[in-house]
């Protein structure tokens, strides 16, 4: 029963990345649900620290196999390399620092040295090198550690979870992106990882619509009828609970998303302006449909408010925890689903009171 | 000082209404801020009133002209007919019957029998006929009572306004329809719509983005940089104090969108989405940019709960107080600036210390 060590990325160190780890592990108890070991510079993190007045002190380690638990562990991975600081600027030095991080933590959860992943934000125009050419955290973890699998976005807090079946189109090609293998894909990773990694026994989806007032019957596009329509319908016959496609803006306005365990939006600012609406900062970036756990808090660099001590750690708190949930859930659902018994079937009116292990019922298929 | 009179129609009557126009007038002191006049049928409102359990007596009338103050004017647009009444179905009578009393209630209005509308939810589908060859009540009010004036599309509540760009347009030709005139047409519109219907006296605007995260410096879409921009930039060169785009997620997440008076978003979803998931239910839709003023609650005919009293007339209401405001806040603009006097002017510098009529501040122009 060792603890789940986390590998934290620092993110852009011109950003509020340390400001949110170091208040989160501020609170001694965190350090008794997890080990975590933060993969960045032991001299950047003291500036940092000491920017916003905390006053923790860190377990610097040079590899990952000699952290310890109960401590706050850094793992360096700049030797005695000098890294300025500008606080609120998007400089190369900062864009080179996060990605130096993430490569290192990357490999040791390969490695199978760190158990989870959870990333500070980066700046996505300064990280852009040769070893990352993507828009997003999302995107490198699926090639770097996906092993071929598809990843999808879920945004998640206590109440909502969003995913999405497109993420960065621009406009004016999003309607020929929405293919129906396409949304089938997603509701199947996204039916999966409510199983999973959340542990909902029997998940509920909905599917939100691609034109406003869900097409009017054709009038407002035809996408609902000849292409969302059929792919609910084929993963509904499949097993899978959902239903739609509803309009967006009536869907959360009456509430109805609360009968839900997740939604599925169609392109990004449908599902994640009303998502950030509601969740009023504690919301969590999970990427599901990957061999590994990577979360991260659903804001960005913060540049406005870096070095402020003005930065609110509740959503970082939120993907460490997050992270932790889903480590677990799956260990628990692969312990109950791994290698199932048969079940036991009686054939009903017979008399003969038999167990009849031959029969096959149709949950077995 | 006669009372505000407030011409409502009775929408589609198979929804909710009559129950919440009902609920309204059922607090007497609303009748002590203005005089409502229903256009309707006095037999369907009793049908609803009883089948919701109120208790509310009615001045039935004939003619505008015979309205009384201090009683639920209910103008009978139907004489001795009977309307059948299906709870929760879409029937083409209810829609004829939603028809006729709009078309009563409108040539009211143009006559100037009564002072603003306020409309009842409408089914989209039933009401269509040769009269009526609209996407919804923003279109006929435009073309019949706006004297040639464009309408623009407000949703308010006491902390939010969101304005469209573009309304009932599928999303494959959504970027298309973006353009640099359209915008900054619709920025014109909110502008003058904050001072005069709001009397917000130097309103700011914020401008949302057309592509996810702002079409990330051209990688997501170049909408940002060749249109929205430039129409931002030529606005406020003229004037209107309007910011941005902003990426609308990161817009909504932030709380960022307290700080203006009003937003203007792209397309449908992408406002009314959030925008619904903030007010929770108590939004009201203002029909800006017209010599007329015409409100109606945010909601639909919400069949599924119609005649079994779990209505809430609270967008409804907020409905009526906003025609009301908006009226007021007109007469009282207009009369403010109707006429302005001369800004007297001194040159500074200028030792004669005499008043000089002649010369001319900018902000006359």
């Amino acid at each position: 029963m060792q603890k789940i060590r986390i590998a934290i990325t620092h993110g852009d160190i011109n950003g509020v990345g340390y400001e949110v780890i170091l208040k989160t592990f501020s609170n001694p108890e965190m350090l008794s649900l997890c080990t975590p070991v933060i993969y960045g510079s032991p001299k950047v993190a003291i500036y940092h620290r000491n920017a916003v007045g905390l006053q923790e002190n860190f377990n610097v380690v040079k590899d990952a196999r000699d952290v310890r638990d109960n401590q706050l562990n850094l793992l360096n991975c700049f030797g005695e390399e000098e890294i300025k600081i500008e606080f609120g600027k998007p400089t190369p030095e900062a864009g080179r620092a996060a990605f130096v991080a993430l490569e290192a933590a990357a490999k040791d959860l390969d490695a199978g040295l760190v158990d989870v992943l959870v990333t500070a934000p980066i700046n996505k125009h300064t990280i852009q090198c040769d070893g990352f050419r993507f828009p997003g955290h999302t995107e490198y973890v699926e090639q770097k550690l996906g092993r071929g699998q598809k990843a999808l976005m879920i945004l998640m807090n206590e109440n909502v979870r969003v995913a999405l079946v497109t993420t960065h189109v621009p406009m004016a090609k999003l309607a020929q992106c929405i293919t129906q293998p396409l949304i089938e894909e997603k509701l199947h990773i996204l039916h999966q990882s409510l199983k999973r990694d959340l542990f909902i026994e029997n998940p509920r989806i909905a599917v939100l619509s691609l034109n406003p007032h869900c097409g009017d019957g054709g009038l407002l596009g035809e996408e609902e009828q000849t292409v969302i329509t059929p792919a609910i319908e084929n993963c509904f016959k499949q097993g899978i609970r959902c239903f739609g496609p509803y309009p967006a803006d009536g869907f959360f306005g009456s509430g109805n998303y609360r009968h839900f365990d997740a939604i599925l939006a169609m392109y990004h600012d449908q599902g994640l302006a009303p998502f950030k609406a509601l969740a009023m900062g504690d919301g969590v970036n999970f990427t599901a449909g990957l061999p590994i756990v990577r979360t991260s808090p659903a804001h960005g660099t913060a540049y406005d408010i870096a070095g402020k001590n003005e930065a609110s750690e509740l959503s970082f708190r939120q993907a460490v925890f997050t992270a932790i949930d889903v480590f677990r859930n799956r260990l628990k659902y692969d312990e109950a689903f791994g290698n199932p018994l048969r079940k036991q079937y009686y054939e009903k009116r017979d008399d003969s009171d038999k167990l009849k292990l031959d029969q096959v019922t149709e949950d077995d298929v």
